[in-house]
């Protein structure tokens, strides 16, 4: 292909036809939010907005539920004339099934919602502006349909240049491991200590909570860096762009946008994320978790392209499935074995992780 | 966001509404071709249209062209009508520009080929079907539009499972050094020896040359792996797919599609190919060109997480810009360093990669 026109003018991605880019925040969501939780049968289908009342409980307005919904997430249940009258702007679709679909069980309070005024929000596969019902039902009531898993962002192929400001990059073992998790989390603890400090969502759970971002697993793949340099651009020599990490520089699926996600992040601070006792990648039994050396030698090698002084300050584990004392057994073992601060966001906050960033890099 | 359910079940593209797969050959071009110049002013920007005459020539009828055209590819300069006469099935727009889009002074000669009966074939960023009255006009005729750089093929995450059959992987140093060049000289002499071998197109040109294939640039980024892995499933246990590399794990815009298409292709053989005398990666004038020894390194370590035993063949250089007493001496300081077979696909054939390939997998 024609790499010298990809380098070097703005491509606009074919069959996207909003021309506004991420920067102007065409993907701006409405809040607070009611949270629908359709026919959930467990909290773990519930990943997404159960993330948002862990991390915004205050744009969380309360949830609303099918009859057999077997599950809640502890706010209040509200109908949707209620929820409205407290000031709810988006209904979320909070669930995932198995195959990233609308069920059409789901529809009615969709359609009864856009009725009320509500703009829905969804981060499943299947675009709600692909459902006629839903769309026409929008557009009759001049109600917002976003679907954060795609983005109508114009955006340009990565360029590699330097940028100013600094930036971290949450790296993993393999997904699920508490990247997005560990993100915010030093986000919160750089805020309350008054650095200047911006999550910057690159997933659908990060999108709600921050209320924008772009999945970037749903990019072309020509466009993945491209999209990560255009949501962390040049900032202030002291502000810090914490970026949510995707998927492993190991794992058979995903490796390509974690790659693409780390040249264009172009971190100056890494953070290992890592899931303790957990022997296979997540869905692949054939591939073992690699160990923490190989993957961070494998993280510093590919960051140095476009970060030639990258280096890790801490490693973040999850240790949910220890005793405490075993947790913390675990977290001196491979801080002793890495010299880095090592913690487990839940159990002991990252304060030490935040300690070793401000020590690295002195505010003027 | 949920990965279970992205690695256990089939996810159909959003937005894209064909379910055909790409096995099913549903990106079938008809052949042959009527070769469309437009108004190119070198030979340079007619890539797509120059790489199926070298290598395709018995499927070019001939080209037309604009009258300001200033190029020839020095096939029979035909009308339409003379070119239909010819059999001529498909209009191929050969031609890119710097923005990847459709001129409005090319549209004529696209409208009046379709109401001759061709089916519009494009390698572009714009989609021809996005063109209201080339729409219009192909609907009227019952013609089909191709647009090569767009997939409407239904595509998995992928597995990183074994597959039988044998796969060779073409990578680079940087773009544009011959990843494909080299991959079909293989195919070619691989077949004059009777051996069961496929080349595998993975960008625009290689799929006009070869009627088929998917450019994997242009899948949604969670889908690289899984695209390749579709286009070159298991297979006989001597038969080989040589299938194009993409980019380089050292470009900083297209790193993320090249380490996505190394682990789905799962190489048993790499071939190294490189450009002398270029200092730069393409287009990005702050990356260096690495060596040819870490290029190496790097693509065996990441290929190892989906084909353990993956290993060099042989060494593609393209030695355009020097002497041939230059070139030889390149090919054999680089045969001597790494003990590999080191060729230059234009002036020597690829006979001693192919021998190699022949003694470390003999036939049954």
């Amino acid at each position: 292909m024609n790499r010298e026109s990809e380098t070097e003018s703005t491509i606009a991605i074919m069959g996207f036809t909003q021309s506004d880019s991420l920067n102007k925040e065409s993907m701006n969501i409405q809040t607070p939010y009611l949270l629908y939780l359709a026919d959930a049968k467990e909290i773990l289908s519930l990943k997404v907005a159960k993330s948002i009342v862990d991390w915004r409980p205050e744009l969380c307005v309360g949830e609303i539920a099918l009859p057999d919904c077997a599950v809640t997430l502890g706010v209040p249940q509200l109908t949707l004339a209620e929820a409205k009258q407290r000031g709810a702007k988006t209904l979320v679709v909070g669930m995932n099934n198995s195959g990233g679909t609308i069920a059409a069980n789901w529809i009615p309070t969709i359609l009864e919602a856009l009725e009320c005024g509500y703009d829905i929000a969804s981060g499943l596969h299947q675009r709600l502006t692909n459902i006629a019902e839903v769309r026409a039902a929008a557009d009759r009531n001049n109600c917002q349909l976003i679907d954060v898993r795609h983005t109508d962002a114009e955006l340009k192929t990565g360029t590699g240049l330097r940028r100013t400001g600094k930036r971290l990059l949450t790296v993993g073992t393999d997904c699920s491991v508490g990247k997005m998790y560990t993100a915010l989390a030093i986000e919160k603890e750089m805020r309350a200590r008054g650095i200047d400090a911006d999550f910057v969502a690159t997933g659908q759970c990060g999108i709600f909570i921050s209320g924008k971002g772009m999945a970037v697993d749903c990019v072309v793949a020509d466009f993945i860096s491209g999209a990560v340099e255009q949501m962390a651009p040049d900032n202030d020599a002291n502000h810090w762009d914490i970026i949510e990490g995707q998927g492993s520089l190991f794992h058979p699926s995903f490796a390509g946008v974690t790659l693409g996600l780390l040249h264009g992040a172009q971190p100056d601070a890494l953070v290992l994320c890592h899931v303790e006792n957990r022997s296979y990648m997540r869905g692949m039994k054939a591939h073992k978790l690699p160990s923490l050396r190989d993957t961070m030698e494998m993280n510093l090698q590919s960051a140095r392209l476009t970060s030639p002084d990258a280096q890790f300050v801490g490693i973040s584990v999850n240790t949910v499935d220890l005793s405490s004392s075993d947790s913390q057994a675990v977290l001196e073992k491979y801080a002793a074995e890495f010299q880095l601060p090592c913690v487990d966001p839940l159990r002991t906050g990252v304060v030490s992780v935040v300690d070793r960033i401000a020590e690295l890099w002195p505010r003027a």
